[in-house]
């Protein structure tokens, strides 16, 4: 599990910052122009997509197909249709009639900054472009591949994965969730999305799941995917309001909502994270220099403020 | 243009009734079980698609399949998707932001029998579900023509398709249109979705738009597509609230929703519907018996009550 190819002489700050770069250029480009009709609901696809976000699903695409020696116009589409995905859940999860917020980013949220209506249509049109950029034609991987990517995208982003973790998410409201009934629903509502990129990764890849390379980073994505939810807990607790962009610090616990923080206090929560880190890392044992991005990448997860 | 295979005995009332048993079959197939989790959102996606509806575009499926000698086994998941599809854009559509309607189809709508936010997450849910039922594997057509149907399904439905039309509607909203405008966000909102429906059917066929057969078949989709639209508004005016299932007679007058009938008024409007019906029956003109169930749907389409 070693490829010399796929190793970089490149910090994971540089990766990082190329990265962003990269991913906010493709969706700039993949996205409907704002000169194109409707304008208006394309400025707010536009809006709630680019200049802003941690990219991290982009960056888990990107930094799986650096350790499999993927070129990264291979990686340039599903990346991109991961964050359309989570743009548009995000766009979604705070109207008025789910998670009611007014910033996200630190700016207004889709409805506040258009209209309610615009912000649904927004959302919708975001999921659709998602399945529209992976499903064009010739743009490097085989349509066996790309069958396989859009199949992923939709069990990780519909009723049994993203989509079914909010509802989940929803219904707990003001009730008492056990452990593994919370870890089940992060596991939906976040989990799918961020495992979804290793395995789109691995598509692009042309690797199949059921070998050594794809077994242990989906061990690892699947640990990352539920560090990266108990931080946000721990976040909405003690985050930065600057930083985060929110408009309020403890909302889950005024909201009465179940998190890791509620549930498991503070600082029993904070180990819980680091012990995820380090099954994430040990997930990564028999991989060499190849895999030191999605190892930095794990400990940002873990240690980010925002 | 004939095909002795895809010549049928059967009368179009038999197709009909066969084949919307037959969608009502896959679609109960297709979604997801109301016994897994979350039970409540996969209710609510079943209420809003099972067990109502006119079937416009699966009829559409099935008998441009017939008419190209299709088995209707390769028709099925493109049927149901453009339903899913259509069934989603109906639950955002009737939501209080966008038409706050209370009645769909004689039933409360989604968002007055469930509530507001499991509406809009079913919807979500719809769209996703349609994409997947199209890339799941090894359902009989190849990949090539697997990719093709998910791309071209993408635009129909999204910002350039479906969804911009809703946008340029709500936009419209107590404006005067031109008859132009008017029929292109008609053409977005309900007419792509239409020939979709064709064109998912020519890739079932492994056909080329591009083709004889492709180009009198999508001629046809455009002017069933827009008679669809007109007799919509015509029902809006003067439907029997028994049979179309709504609330109110003329919301679109009330509502100062620019339509066909407020635009030229209704007999002009009739006098239109049936000058599209017409057009449709020429474009079919090189094809024989194979075609009849396309020439009565199209004649169903505007001679419809509901």
């Amino acid at each position: 599990m070693s490829s010399d190819a796929a190793t970089t002489q490149e910090t994971f700050a540089q990766f990082r910052t190329r990265s962003a770069r990269r991913i906010e250029n493709v969706l700039e480009t993949l996205l409907p122009s704002p000169h194109l009709l409707p304008a208006r609901l394309h400025d707010a696809m536009r809006y709630s997509t680019l200049g802003g976000g941690k990219r991290i699903r982009p960056l888990l695409v990107y930094a799986t197909g650096a350790c499999l020696g993927v070129i990264p116009e291979h990686l340039d589409r599903p990346a991109a249709a991961l964050e359309m995905v989570h743009a548009y859940s995000l766009v979604h999860d705070d109207l008025p009639a789910m998670d009611n917020d007014d910033l996200r980013r630190g700016r207004p949220t889709c409805h506040r900054a258009y209209d309610e209506a615009t912000a649904i249509l927004a959302g919708d049109a975001l999921q659709t472009h998602a399945f529209q950029v992976l499903a064009e034609p010739d743009w490097g991987v085989t349509t066996r591949w790309q069958v396989r990517m859009l199949a992923l995208l939709a069990q990780a982003a519909g009723s049994r994965g993203m989509v079914g973790g909010q509802a989940i998410d929803l219904a707990a409201v003001g009730h008492e969730l056990a452990l593994p009934a919370l870890e089940q629903m992060h596991l939906h509502k976040t989990g799918m999305l961020i495992r979804c990129a290793i395995q789109l990764a691995l598509c692009a890849a042309e690797t199949d799941e059921q070998t050594a390379a794809g077994t242990t980073l989906l061990r690892y994505a699947d640990r990352v995917g539920l560090a990266f939810q108990v931080q946000d807990d721990i976040l909405d607790e003690i985050g930065d309001l600057q930083q985060t962009g929110k408009a309020q610090q403890g909302a889950d616990r005024s909201r009465n909502k179940p998190s890791f923080v509620t549930l498991l206090g503070l600082s029993e929560a904070q180990i819980y994270a680091r012990r995820l880190l380090d099954e994430a890392l040990e997930a990564l044992a028999p991989w060499r220099s190849e895999a030191d991005h999605l190892r930095a990448l794990a400990r940002l997860i873990v240690e980010r403020n925002k």
